[in-house]
């Protein structure tokens, strides 16, 4: 009987135990610990875990895998705790945001014979919590896999084997580079859905104003429902890189403030435009690309399959919009560009 | 047989149309008309309109209700271009961003006998054009309205009739109120997203960057991938509103990036937490209100119902939920105050 140990049964924690229960392979036990005893129990009512135990040693001894779905900075005393627990040739592993800290406080503490491969699944919700745990989560999800220093080829293939029974797909990282990617990605985008709630919430007629957002105030401020401690914990490990990617936000959003303070007249409407549409380019080629898992020369992970025709057929028709959407702009240009020379002849 | 124009056949008004087309009312033509030939086309497929015109006269005229569903500066042109082709008891509306400019435009173009009624329907997507279009797109959606000055009050209701057919909520607003509202929780949000897009695509490592951003990235700059053109017309027409709220938002991210710097000791780290559970719980609250429609004292609009017993269940788990995270973060603040006091203690 193989044993995997869940540490923490929440959003993440939950989802990975669905998954691999969802595999219904009957060599498998999968065991879940909890700070929480409600939230075992609720584990065990979703399927994520054949049980839930209330002692740590009980979960995680004999175990061959050891998963920690903790918030990051939590992640440091677990590894400190489960050290004198985990049998030789064990394999643990984490789910924090951030992976820097992580990597260093394995190598400390972890005795020789454990591996620890950090991971970081490229998944998530805007509610954090057991109560939305899916087997599907992590369905063709990118999965950050970093092996920790002298981790055998074995335990590596072990977490490769694990993530991909989650659908997802793995791929290989250092942990500096991922620490400074995420804040870009992952961090950033908190802080700025963080900014717009605050900055519209702190308003005194927020009472009114409340009432006329909709689905695009809910989108921008999804990350500002994800778990806060969570959030917290990524911030503070991975501090320098998430500020410096505040201050490029802040820098854009002055860029853009003063383009639209600017767009009073024609030049102005067109440095506006003209910066609206290259975001929108930007972003249409990122989510075609994000859509397809398609990143073309991604050549970090193990994901070697050619696009479908499908994928290809995508490509080509945003292509087609973008430059659509640029003719139209071209064509305003051009009839503004026309009424101004008007202008200018019925002037002399 | 009463006659229904729209101008614009792209998300809005297209999705506008398959709602009353929807309402298979033998009784009722609805025409559309669009600049492109193409978009015609494609919204007789979709069961949009009954036809689709070439010329604007055969769309507007006899039709006792006109909805231009164009981006917010070609509403200019076309109430310009209708005034002398709409019947003496047409009520012409619109589903522009902004209302202040328009309603101006509405009362200098439109002749006497004509009713305006501006309207902002609450709804959108990511991604424009009649492909998107739904039936659905404003089910359950608030849908703001601005009664022109002289509007008579069967108009007014012609209109309110029109919106609840969308099954949409219709409210009423000043124009002055909605822009510098939606500005807030319109605009902001498309800025907040373009400086996220503009700020990560433009970095060198982009190529890598980007293959890490996932569902956070995706929802955070999904108003980035909404139509350019339409937004740009929105900043255009609400400059000071948007340039107010960018403001706020500047100052709020500053606020942030330097609680984040200052996060490496306890006390930074707790202020940081504060930060983040303060915007966490504004948006669920917001959330909750959003996802059950129940604004409380929303006295603007007609809608009166009471809100049923699994909306204030939901309110009541938002608090609980609330009320277990604040303590979650009080305890660990707790045990921190313990451990510096057992560290001091040591010390002495």
């Amino acid at each position: 009987m193989d044993k995997i140990a869940i540490i923490g049964l929440g959003l993440i924690g939950g989802s990975i135990g669905m998954a691999l229960k969802g595999q219904k392979n009957p060599n498998l036990q999968v065991v879940g610990f909890d700070l929480e005893n409600s939230v075992g129990n609720k584990a065990v009512k979703r399927g994520a875990v054949d049980k839930a135990v209330w002692q740590l040693p009980e979960a995680v001894e004999g175990a061959q895998i050891v998963i920690i779905a903790t918030p990051v900075l939590a992640i440091r005393d677990m590894l400190q705790t489960i050290a004198g627990m985990v049998s030789r040739g064990c394999i643990v592993t984490d789910t924090g945001g951030t992976k820097r800290a992580v990597m260093d406080w394995a190598e400390e503490y972890l005795p020789e014979g454990v591996s620890f491969i950090g991971g970081n699944p490229m998944a998530g919700k805007d509610m954090a919590g057991i109560d939305k745990a899916s087997p599907d989560l992590f369905r063709n999800a990118r999965y950050a896999l970093i092996p920790g220093k002298g981790a055998p080829e074995a335990a590596v293939q072990a977490i490769v084997t694990l993530v991909e029974g989650l659908k997802a797909t793995p791929f290989f990282v250092d942990a500096y580079e991922h620490d400074s990617h995420v804040a870009a990605v992952s961090h950033l985008p908190i802080l700025l859905a963080e900014a717009l709630v605050s900055a519209t919430s702190k308003s005194p007629a927020w009472r009114e104003i409340s009432r006329m957002a909709a689905s695009g105030y809910e989108s921008t401020s999804v990350l500002a429902g994800s778990d806060p401690l969570t959030n917290l914990d990524m911030c503070i490990t991975n501090r320098e890189a998430v500020v410096h990617w505040a201050n490029e936000a802040i820098r854009e959003l002055v860029r853009l403030r003063d383009l639209v303070n600017g767009a009073g007249n024609e030049a102005g409407a067109e440095a506006l435009g003209t910066a609206l549409a290259k975001s929108w380019e930007a972003r249409e080629i990122w989510h075609t690309k994000y859509l397809s898992g398609d990143f073309s020369s991604d050549d970090a992970g193990p994901r070697t399959q050619m696009p479908s025709p499908g994928e290809l057929l995508a490509d080509f028709m945003v292509g087609a919009r973008i430059r659509e959407r640029y003719q139209q702009m071209f064509n305003i240009s051009e009839k503004k560009e026309q009424e101004r020379r008007q202008r200018r002849f019925r002037k002399t």
